[in-house]
């Protein structure tokens, strides 16, 4: 199996990235390990409590009574949560929580989750799977949740209100305070999905997380803008009774029960996020946002006097409008490159591994393509007789 | 971040083992990379394809006319399926094909799904999770499905038959092709669980796959018996057609739809699967599984030699009833163990690394804890004045 990857140079749209050298070396460290057998995996459950509590700091969760997060018999006083397979694990865990909260007992009731139309499809996904009703609300002009469209939609049915800390398609961050009042005057539980925003927020003025708002559960992904290795996702609840909703009884496991979607977990993701955030938290990481930020915003710029719409950056995140031609050009050249799901614009996500110089390559190649572009179109127009 | 794992020497009880060499070297190769965006990450998105390929050979499954079973635009003529989390998503996806199978429209049906009482306590995770209704049914005297029960439980509401080819607490077979028959009678779809069998399976003469049943999805694990790092799980499915039941649009992803559990997904996994499987596929496993089901019958015999009731391994794993305080104290020596559900036995899995010197070695400290506990029992004896 001589297969190689291919490099990163030209991933523009991934919200993955090249794990941090520590993380790197961690995951290969902890390849043979199960965090899904804590009784059996003794070192990496104990990294799984660590992982937990610097991702609780991070999310401004308080110091909670606390109790077996992870099902390893061990009750710290730490914030409570998980390493999940990624932000969909996340996702679909909180909404099932909140299912489980709502539920009449009959195991009929048909709970809606109130979603701003920028979440990312895995609420969806979510909603399939648990067979749950998405309420999905338009955004405004800022591509922010509209709040007063929320207000409408939440009623005694609501089991949650989802608001989105860094969203897919713009980086936006909805009014997370706001959402967490109107989540508690209908009792329902506010989940923020800040998967891929959680490792920058901390470095800008937005209201984001548990320390800010009224937030129950979060997802909060080490190996997104955390550098971890892929797979080491976040869920973090304000209260260890939450995660009761998820658990199911493990008879022959060292251990007594599981909260987790899956069995079987990975202890490289595990580890790789520990030596990530012990590397990197905070400095290591409010210097990338900079660098990343600066990126972002110099992109747009970039793209602006090239005659581009471009939504500015509010996180490290550029959309332009690109006309499709030239989009299906540079992903021809090799350049990785998703669009809007309305496909309007192009995204450009700063991760780490999205140094000016390679946006600088990029932008040289887009100049070319231009160029060729308005050439070939100067000929057709000549052989047009105009 | 200096923690070390523990060594592999005294686990005996789990399904996981150590990555073989070229697996572990694959999964640090592609460590990042994400075949859950396939059109980005396209090199491990095409090994994806060879890993559902060899993983439809040895589970007996024919070409299909296929589609795209993991959603990067490839089309192949091989069998459908994709590289899972584990046998825990594997199993809920099965689970989800059904209840939407057999789903009238209203999404308020509450279809039943047929299981073991041997089955995977993740059959009960997935119930929880999709609002399905397991109706457990009890097994033989030989530890497998009892098939009149099976007859008298199914009805019209049976969305899927469970089949367990390698069980958890016993290493038991299903008689799947039974199975497949009651399954059919009723229109219900057949799910074989071979998370941990289906890599030793291929040398026995058990009838267990698609080419000797009526099967219709099914769970195999690269990293249990294949010897892949974790997490590599696997879902198969007879027809492409069932994997729509799991399809959710995905509109910023380069791809347009995606029926996995989860959203990134691990490259390493599926890399390590396929040079797990390229390696030891089918010689090498062949080997392992005469090693692995040798040691298993030499460990009954010698526990049975020692006074213990045994029973005895169909597959490389054994259930001996030791008594609690012996399994107690040996697992206060660092052997980590654990019990079938009731408690009742002790599970010994040969995996890989359960060789017959690590065996040996355990056996020298149960010899040795029995001698202590026998003379701590005559001193106490002997004081009371007997």
């Amino acid at each position: 199996m001589r297969a190689e990857p291919q490099s990163f140079d030209r991933v523009l749209s991934s919200m993955c990235t090249e794990p941090h050298p520590a993380a790197r070396e961690a995951a290969e460290r902890f390849l043979a390990t199960n965090p899904g057998d804590p009784g059996t995996y003794r070192t990496v459950a104990d990294l799984e409590d660590d992982a937990i509590a610097t991702l609780g700091e991070i999310a401004g969760l308080e110091i909670d009574a606390g109790r077996d997060g992870n099902g390893d018999g061990e009750h710290g006083e730490g914030p409570s949560g998980y390493v999940t397979s990624g932000g969909t694990e996340a996702n679909v865990q909180a909404l099932r929580i909140a299912r489980g909260r709502a539920d009449d007992g009959s195991g009929r009731a048909r709970p809606t989750v109130v979603v701003p139309e920028s979440a990312h499809f895995s609420f969806h996904k979510a909603a399939d799977l648990l067979r749950i009703d998405l309420e999905v609300v338009p955004t405004t002009a800022a591509r922010r949740v509209d709040l007063d469209a929320v207000r409408a939609c939440v009623d005694e049915n609501t089991a949650a209100v989802v608001g989105v800390a860094g969203s897919t398609e713009y980086g936006r961050v909805d009014p997370i305070p706001e959402l967490g009042a109107i989540a508690d005057s209908v009792d329902a539980l506010l989940h923020v999905d800040a998967a891929w925003g959680g490792f920058v927020l901390p470095f800008t003025d937005h209201e984001w997380h548990f320390g800010h708002a009224a937030v129950d559960t979060m997802a909060i992904d080490p190996h997104k803008m955390g550098q971890a290795a892929v797979p080491a996702g976040g869920l973090l609840v304000r209260s260890a009774a939450l995660l009761d909703e998820l658990a199911v009884d493990t008879p022959y496991l060292e251990s007594t029960s599981q909260a987790t979607l899956t069995g079987t977990r990975s202890g490289a993701g595990v580890a790789s996020a520990v030596a990530a955030m012990e590397e990197l938290w905070p400095d290591g990481y409010r210097d990338q946002y900079v660098r990343s930020q600066n990126n972002a915003e110099w992109l747009a710029s970039e793209l602006e006097d090239r005659g581009y719409e471009v939504v500015d950056p509010v996180l490290p995140l550029v959309a332009a409008s690109l006309p499709t031609s030239l989009f299906e050009a540079l992903r021809e050249e090799g350049w990785r490159l998703s669009r809007t799901g309305d496909d309007e614009r192009v995204r450009f996500v700063c991760m780490p591994h999205v140094t000016r110089e390679r946006l600088e390559v990029f932008l040289a190649d887009l100049d070319r393509l231009t160029a060729e572009s308005s050439a070939a179109a100067g000929v057709r127009a000549g052989s047009r007789g105009d």
